[in-house]
């Protein structure tokens, strides 16, 4: 199986020369589309899509993720391998799955030779094609890495830096989601169960409860979401747009028990 | 083949988690994406879109549908049994699909007995993930209901009221679909072959034609569509905005022989 | 392999019932979506895509495309054989994929015998259902195009104005594609490679470089894209909207050595 997460659209052509390119390179792939539109360029909000793909996927999965703001530069094009598989840019976009998979090794893709698997010229503004799609075929196919990328050491992929931050009670986070419905999703695991939920910069205190209907429609609520990840959302409403708030902003709040 | 139905929307990873999760039960199910882009939480619209996709499909097929604003409530997560499956929330979803598919039993799932499946916890607000599509991943691979769900009566299933009315001449019709082109979809059907179709309402009075091309471009036409319900539609324009309708709307119509 | 190019939008059932329809006919058909969202009724958008596709395909692929302006009118349903298969209205959608396919021969569908092999009524208005994912569904099974259509003279299709014109010095060339990111692609291939592009009507002379990155962001160049036409982009901005350009439109160019 090979997952698909691309900020490509849906109306042009490049996610279905993404497809055939891999499907000629591997002609029994299954392809699984996940998501192509990611907001243009947003490596957190990619990393964050591949993460819960990544926690649902059986082992094996090879996971092609091309947001791809540096395409044609000297960013690497990557491959770690550990129970599953993820091919991608070196930028940042393999911080949130990387938590896991337990990766054990990576590998730097020689554009030359993924050439001479596919055999056809590589653009400088279309790796997904060119590049990424063929490198995850041939990984589905069984290939080793080996045949067509080299080794480099796990600690210098770039990493986003994402970890929630701390100073006495208040935590200080960042938004890594927003989905359509508004609900926003904030870089907090493991928090416990607060009873309730404080913004002291919106002078906000709101509750934390199991599910949407526990609240008035239009009313705020922290949850759990179904991601583990801290998350706040309206009622049958939209949090984000309500709290102003967009993917990267920070957030300080306080967990009330 | 399993199709996938839902309201969950493009950009998000939820299509994807459903997916990724549906294969890790079933490695070997065709997954066929039927739309993701029903609006959100409307039942009627997703009742729809099943009928058609099961008025095509071949014996054996299972349907997932997840428009479920009920989420984490006490609705109940169904299977129905007949030519096709069905495996999608108690809320009337079933309605329209169930027209074409000879019924012959139906099935409340179980949420531990499912959980004993896939292995992993069942969040209160994605049960697309949790419980239908691995409850549809399990029937394609031939498991029996019985394994994770207990037989209720087909009477008690919960129906959308969407049967055409009559007073007099006068039919009393429910707007069931409005397609991105603007054309709207009435819930009528076995009407024979009006030659005008007048809306007391609108003091409107138009043709009865075969195709769109009938008519000049900017004119109104009612036509049969291509699934056998009363369609108003504007030759290359939008029946909809034209007439103010919405899905759920009543208009009243009289067919002129 | 099947892929499939339409304008059909992704929240009606319109797609999910041609999807199903196939697999009907070819239970083990694989198909690929390339894009259901071309610009309503824009042949010359679709055909773009559809080439971009098949310069890519493997051998014997099936890539049916329905753009179809006069579906239910005496325009004919098409099929084009060569080292891969289009199905498709016969209305201009092959142009720019028969460039690269060797086609040998050309069929006109029959409605009736296809019918034979569905055993559904033809619909006068959804033909990607009815008859082009069923036929193929039929050649992609191995079934030959003589079992369900009649031969006609390659030379008699419809194709689209495209070539490109020259003036002296000056390129008179069309806009045929403009992608999600607002990049504007032009009929032009086998230009060499320019130092500069001169756009007499704006008052511009732009660089010609290998990539995005290669100009400030906001900043306009051309540059060869990923599909050898002439591309106009804006680094990081949208240059359709900067030149006020849409499909269709003219626009001439002088290339600056």
């Amino acid at each position: 199986m090979i997952t698909l997460t691309t900020d490509f659209g849906l109306s042009a052509p490049y996610v279905g020369e993404m497809k055939v390119a891999i499907l000629r390179v591997n002609p029994t792939a299954r392809l699984v589309d996940v998501t192509h539109s990611v907001t243009r360029h947003s490596v957190l909000e990619g990393s964050f899509v591949m993460e819960q793909v990544v926690k649902y996927s059986p082992p094996g999965t090879v996971h092609v993720g091309v947001i791809d703001p540096g395409v044609g530069t000297e960013r690497k094009a990557v491959i770690i391998e550990g129970e599953q598989w993820l091919v991608l840019p070196d930028n940042g976009l393999a911080t949130l799955p990387l938590k896991h998979m337990n990766a054990r090794r990576a590998w730097e893709i020689d554009f030359e030779r993924i050439r001479s698997f596919t055999g056809w010229r590589i653009s400088s503004t279309f790796h997904g094609r060119d590049i990424f799609g063929p490198a995850g075929a041939l990984l589905e196919r069984g290939v080793s890495p080996e045949a067509f990328a080299h080794e480099i050491p796990l600690e210098s992929l770039i990493k986003l830096d994402i970890e929630p931050k701390k100073e006495y009670d208040l935590w200080i986070l960042k938004v890594i989601y927003i989905d359509d419905f508004g609900n926003v999703i904030l870089n907090l695991e493991n928090y416990g169960k607060p009873r309730e939920v404080e913004f002291p910069d919106f002078g906000l205190r709101i509750p934390y409860c199991e599910a949407y209907g526990y609240v008035k429609p239009g009313e705020l609520l922290a949850l759990p979401g179904s991601h583990d990840y801290l998350e706040i959302a309206v009622n049958q409403g939209n949090a984000a747009e309500r709290l102003d708030l967009r993917v990267g902003d920070e957030v300080r709040v306080k967990l009330v028990q």
